[in-house]
């Protein structure tokens, strides 16, 4: 059978890890996909010293491989949102399957795209979109068919993950570890998208998505970053037999879907609390399967290469096939999604950690049980003597039982107004993952 | 479209599980396969409790479902190699796909069975038959598509792992332990299987092939049970940093494949080593996409049926697709397999954990090194001081680098020579799972 033909688009970190692992791995590849899959040309502004390109075309028009008539397969690989839209809605209107690695421009334009590639009869894949080289789109599509998928609960982010891990083992601040972070290649020259979490809640939704077998929904997920974890609230949380972790959770409720991410509170033996640096997890709970955990490379060159070139032996398996019987793009059949809402953060239900800056006064206490009472907020436990004075002033340290945020926000207005509690108070959610 | 009629042969554990998860997310699969799954007909020797199988004809002869004319799918779960082998080649023959959850079959029939269903050009589906809900056999033969596997290794029975995780965390003897897992249902009447390696030995059979694209060899092997395992190596094995897992390893190597069950130190600080009670995990390690690991429930009613639904799902995605462009049953296309050998256990490298019990006399040690160093057998660290005396003998425990299993067979031999030691050598295989 003659090669599969495929346009690469972008050279960089991933485009260059994907030309490399299609080259080194050519014959186990072919092996497996019944068929060689070629680097018919590539688009790139500039040379990638990492890759032996030999004779393989190189153009700076991304256009140019999108509508060359011999290329069957186009890989989007330049990132972004807005040219990267252009070129994929181009090659599903040429009639070209599209494998893709870009995390916002599925999380953002993913409905659109997947409606139009669905009109056409092609395929847009994208399992190194989310997790690097681990396969969580194909476990949770395929591999969990058979379940009502209860919660996901993600470290999806490596670089956020590597600054928390540091945070915790050598008590460093925030900053001093992003910087070092920065220095290594872990984080951007401007992080936000990896430390406010914008980056975890693209990945997130289409992980929701998915599971429940909803319309993508960027713009309804709750995002908090990291950017004001304290290193003592990382201790503290340390103490208590927890760990700190940024975790992106979609969780199935009667009410309707929590999509959030934000700094939370797991329990120390869970293998997702031991998650480290820039490792990526991922556990899916189903009804029939119970908790599953997936582990990983979340980024790196060869690592999302890994994903993408599994994408392209999956899209030559089933490029010859009848649309009607592929696996839909969202996992469920495009016309059996369903219109669960998303839920707003005051609608979600966590437990919480609370940190309060009390005045070493004995009542303090006392009022702080009140107002949670009175809220029908239950306490776990807590932490007061064992940790030292700050100061002067004693932090105390509460957890409680699940609460909805509206409730919780409510109880805080209330703690910061009594005159025996200094400042704001922390709160930090709490995920048992059972 | 019209549902995909299923016949269910075996209604036990999995069986009913199967049925069950059919019944309760029918809805959910057929918004996911597109299509209604519906049980067309059951062969069981008798009703399970948990099932209301309603108005679904029940038959003892499992051929009368194999021979139902009405019925596109047979899902095997009777278990066995002997009906289970002629009830699924009879499938076959008549042109259905199989689903089978027997593991045993496939690393012992698999063969046979899947040249069978490519003449016949129907699928044979087995993601049950390792590690229960764990998509294992499709994240390695799908998801990590693009890698070349340098190795798997895995805690690939529940009942071991069990039985392991009690001896540590209780000091307690592996023989009581035992016990109370038959009481509790984790083990069988008879738990040779699980105990001895053989389960695992099945299950690493069928993961090597896919990983390395190798016909199924169950036959070379090399399986050691948990039996001779003493609660006092399980704890100086702590006492190092490592913990003692019942491991699969499937190694390529230059010579070949090593394909080895037996109980294995690995690092203390591996995710792997933190899968605890009757709970299963995979690593796998692939060129591009480094080390990843796959956990959860490896048995049980509902996960292992998760496994089997995933499957009918898949199976109903593709059934009606061109064979040709279908995933191959062993991950490589059948034309495409390798013939690297399997690698006996004598050529198989690991590092050693030994416990030498030396009498207490200071020239031992000096003996002990010379014997290792003779055959160039590096000392990676020796434990003695800190150890107590037991019955007057000192335990001499060492880890070494790694070395041919030839070659420590041989100096084991010169060390039990010695005078200044006692009984046998105790000999456990580590592995740093990197």
């Amino acid at each position: 059978m003659k090669p599969v033909k495929v346009g690469l688009c972008g050279l960089g970190t991933v485009g260059g890890g994907t030309f490399n692992v299609l080259m080194r791995n050519a014959q186990e590849i072919a092996r497996r996909a019944g068929r060689a899959i070629e680097v018919a040309q590539i688009a790139a502004r500039a040379i990638n010293p990492q890759c032996q390109t030999g004779n393989t075309p190189i153009t700076e028009d991304v256009f140019e491989v999108v509508n060359n008539p011999e290329i069957d397969i186009i890989v989007e690989l330049i990132g972004g949102y807005t040219l990267a839209r252009e070129l994929v809605l181009k090659a599903i209107e040429n009639g070209k399957h599209v494998v893709t690695a870009n995390k916002a421009l599925i999380a953002v334009h993913g409905n659109e795209i997947f409606t139009k590639a669905e009109e056409k009869g092609v395929i847009v894949a994208f399992e190194a979109s989310v997790a690097g080289g681990i396969p969580i789109i194909k476990a949770i599509r395929e591999g969990l068919a058979g379940n009502q998928i209860n919660w996901v609960a993600g470290i999806i982010n490596g670089t956020g993950n590597f600054i928390l891990t540091e945070m915790r083992e050598k008590g460093r601040a925030f900053a001093d570890v992003l910087k070092e972070a920065q220095e290594l290649g872990y984080a951007e020259a401007d992080p936000t998208f990896d430390v406010e979490g914008i980056d975890a809640a693209h990945k997130l939704t289409i992980l929701a998505s998915i599971a429940f077998g909803i319309p993508l929904q960027f713009d309804k997920a709750y995002t908090e970053g990291i950017t004001k974890l304290t290193s003592e609230d990382v201790l503290y949380a340390d103490a208590l037999g927890y760990r700190i972790k940024h975790l992106g959770v979609a969780k199935r409720t009667e009410q309707g879907i929590e999509l959030r991410v934000h700094p939370t509170l797991i329990p120390a033996e869970e293998l997702l609390a031991n998650v480290n640096g820039v490792m990526n997890a991922v556990m899916v709970n189903g009804d029939a399967v119970g908790s599953t955990l997936y582990y990983g490379a979340g980024a790196g060159m060869d690592a999302t290469a890994s994903a993408v070139v599994a994408d392209l032996v999956d899209v030559v398996r089933v490029m010859t096939s009848d649309p009607e019987n592929r696996v839909p793009h969202l996992a469920f059949q495009p016309s059996a999604l369903s219109n669960m809402p998303v839920l707003a953060i005051a609608d979600c239900e966590t437990a919480y950690y609370l940190r309060i800056q009390a005045k070493d006064s004995p009542g303090v206490l006392a009022q702080v049980a009140t107002i949670l009472s009175e809220r029908g907020i239950n306490i776990e436990s807590i932490m007061q003597k064992e940790l030292e004075e700050m100061d002067g002033k004693v932090p105390m340290i509460l957890l409680t039982h699940k609460v909805t945020e509206a409730k919780m926000n409510d109880a805080i207005t209330a703690l910061e107004a009594l005159e025996g509690v200094e400042g704001q108070v922390v709160r930090i959610r709490v995920e048992q993952l059972n």
